[in-house]
């Protein structure tokens, strides 16, 4: 029997791959500057560090880091993770889970709770990653509004009572692609109305260490009474992605039906990757790493505004206070989509913003990131593209 | 709202857990002798290969590593792998994917092709790990016979041409739990059902590099003309498992679709841990590192053969050629659940042979590991079941 017989699951009918992931192809192409990914600068990544850590692990555990570890995690690390969430993030919870990349605690978040037809709501645009893996678990999903200050929480509740989800999912500080920030208030009114409606609240916070200007605000699980909030953390922005390192944290019963999930999903995190974080922690050098880049992408960020600035009448953008993104708004019908095509001639490569959202549209909207460009590419790939949107609109 | 209102995805009714992993708990406790997990030995982690493998990889490529990768795997990873399938397992396959772990492989394959109620024919015992994948996306599982030559070909066909399978799940080598090995005619002929009948065939080959005698048998794949096999391969057994680095092998729209799902699974296996592989693979340090483990082995594996040749009457075993593990069959009434409560007391631990079994029974039966255990550990914890399973059939 020919193999073009072989039907694929239903889960993927609406699914066809990630689009940033396709574009991450495109801007591997030699010259090419890339305001495409949500990729760290290399020169934040502590490759040297890394090194120096990767040996002390190995010298003094080698062969446990090479043997099978728990699914539950490499227990130094729990330990660590434990006494930096309660110390930097204020957060003491029941349990924790490490997991490889936080988009794993996002996927066995959902393989714990979702079913099919259980709807999700989502903000609109959101982080597409995720938007994808709710679709793979047949998540209806649905938008609340929102602002400058964040979702909206009136309107999240009319959506908890009409349409009753299962989940809320977002990202309060320095939200991918927007760049925006939940209000103090809102937070505790998203804490509140979760634990009074009954409605898990997946709050992914990969960014919030990258802080430019203003003050920090508490994680909505600080808020949260009964432990319907799920806090999804990552190393990925502040030490490196590529060893694909987070964990969630929150009430014992989901983190242990999330554990149960993640022992048929890959066993465990890598042992090695999790104990180089943990020296990473427990040596205490995350607090001047994050001194540093944040630094740098500070001025990062503000190069990318002072360009935006001198952008056409009808361009807006979003001035966020920390992260890796800026959003921009063309006038209407300006293809953000178009523009790519011509801005990739030139050698210039964004996201296009209706990816992220969960029913497309919205083309003439697009995510800019600026950490992983230095301040020349960020002068040069602005410049094509503000040339590119005047020649659109004349 | 209190959060004991909360209910988890259907997916987890019949699903409570791995009892090997719960078991790991157990086994931590000092002066355990476990005969319980899959565990390589301490002494065939290369723990000092590693390090310096780590240190090249970091030195050479620090800044790559730590940066985001893609899905579809670390290029020179994928390219030793590919001289590694080509060389080593006389295989040319279209695609590959490199996964974190071969777990990960057995989850994206059921995600990219498994919908509720659909049929997997599974060796009855089989590996329980992958059992509980399986489960998770609600396969319905139906046993295939088998006996010392492994799966039994003509119920298999009888079983595909009645429930319309949409995947066969088999271990041929050296089969976990069993020791079993799928014979070289029965290998072709899986082939060609599967090509027959339009079924998947997931053939997860872990344990094949860990042969103590007899000769190597070429993987199912070899003979599959159409594209219905994938091909399952792991490093743990052979090199770490702690560093969670495997691989899918297959057709390229498989394979591109088990590459959507990693996407949102854990976006890419990590960098480093693919970079110490591809630096194991290329510089060869393969074949010498698995002479060796394998002759520790052998001697292990015989040491308890030899200790089974001792057992009351009325207990029977297998003989594997290579792998990990031994399969014991008590006397029936006899309860190896019951057994290992008393084993434990006495600081022995197995794995009960029910949990391989997807519908439980055949509580009589119990899987042995002799590669994580010393000859001398292997003679006191032997003599220690001897005289239990003695006792109770006195």
């Amino acid at each position: 029997m020919k193999l073009d017989s072989l039907s694929f699951a239903r889960r993927f009918d609406h699914v066809s791959g990630s689009a940033i992931r396709e574009i991450f192809k495109v801007i591997a192409q030699p010259g090419m500057i890339s305001f495409a990914g949500g990729n760290p600068s290399l020169s934040a990544l502590p490759d040297e560090q890394v090194a120096v850590l990767a040996q002390e692990a190995l010298s003094a555990s080698g062969k446990a880091l090479l043997q099978y570890g728990a699914t539950e995690g490499y227990p130094p690390f729990v330990e660590s993770l434990r006494g930096y969430l309660r110390e930097h993030l204020g957060l003491d919870v029941p349990a924790m889970l490490p997991v490889t990349g936080s988009t794993q605690a996002m996927d066995l978040l959902c393989k714990a709770l979702i079913n099919p037809g259980d709807r999700i709501v989502v903000e609109n645009p959101s982080f597409l990653g995720n938007l994808q893996c709710m679709k793979l678990y047949e998540a209806e999903l649905v938008p609340v509004r929102s602002d400058g200050d964040g979702l909206d929480p009136d309107h999240l509740e009319q959506l908890f009572r009409e349409v009753h989800p299962k989940m809320l999912y977002t990202i309060p500080t320095f939200q991918n692609p927007t760049g925006r920030t939940l209000s103090l208030e809102r937070r505790k009114r998203v804490a509140e109305l979760a634990n009074q409606y009954g409605v898990v609240v997946a709050e992914d916070d990969p960014y919030r260490d990258l802080r430019y200007r203003g003050t920090d605000l508490p994680p909505i699980k600080t808020f949260d009474k009964e432990g319907w909030v799920v806090f999804l953390g990552s190393f990925s922005k502040v030490i490196s992605p590529g060893l694909r390192v987070g964990y969630l944290a929150g009430d014992a019963g989901i983190v242990r039906k999330c554990t149960i999930g993640k022992q048929s999903s890959d066993v465990h995190t890598a042992n090695l990757n999790q104990a180089i974080v943990d020296l990473y922690l427990r040596k205490n050098l995350l607090p001047d790493h994050i001194r540093r880049i944040s630094s740098d992408y500070a001025l990062q960020c503000d190069r990318m505004l002072s360009h935006l600035a001198a952008f056409p009448d009808g361009v807006s953008y979003t001035k966020p206070e920390g992260g890796l993104f800026l959003w921009a708004e063309l006038p209407e019908g300006v293809s953000a989509v178009e523009l790519l095509k011509k801005a990739i001639e030139k050698k210039v490569a964004f996201v296009p913003g209706t990816h992220f959202f969960a029913d497309g549209g919205h083309e003439n909207t697009l995510r800019l990131n600026f950490s992983a460009s230095t301040p020349a590419q960020i002068d040069q790939g602005m410049d094509t593209l503000r040339s590119l949107i005047s020649g659109e609109l004349h």
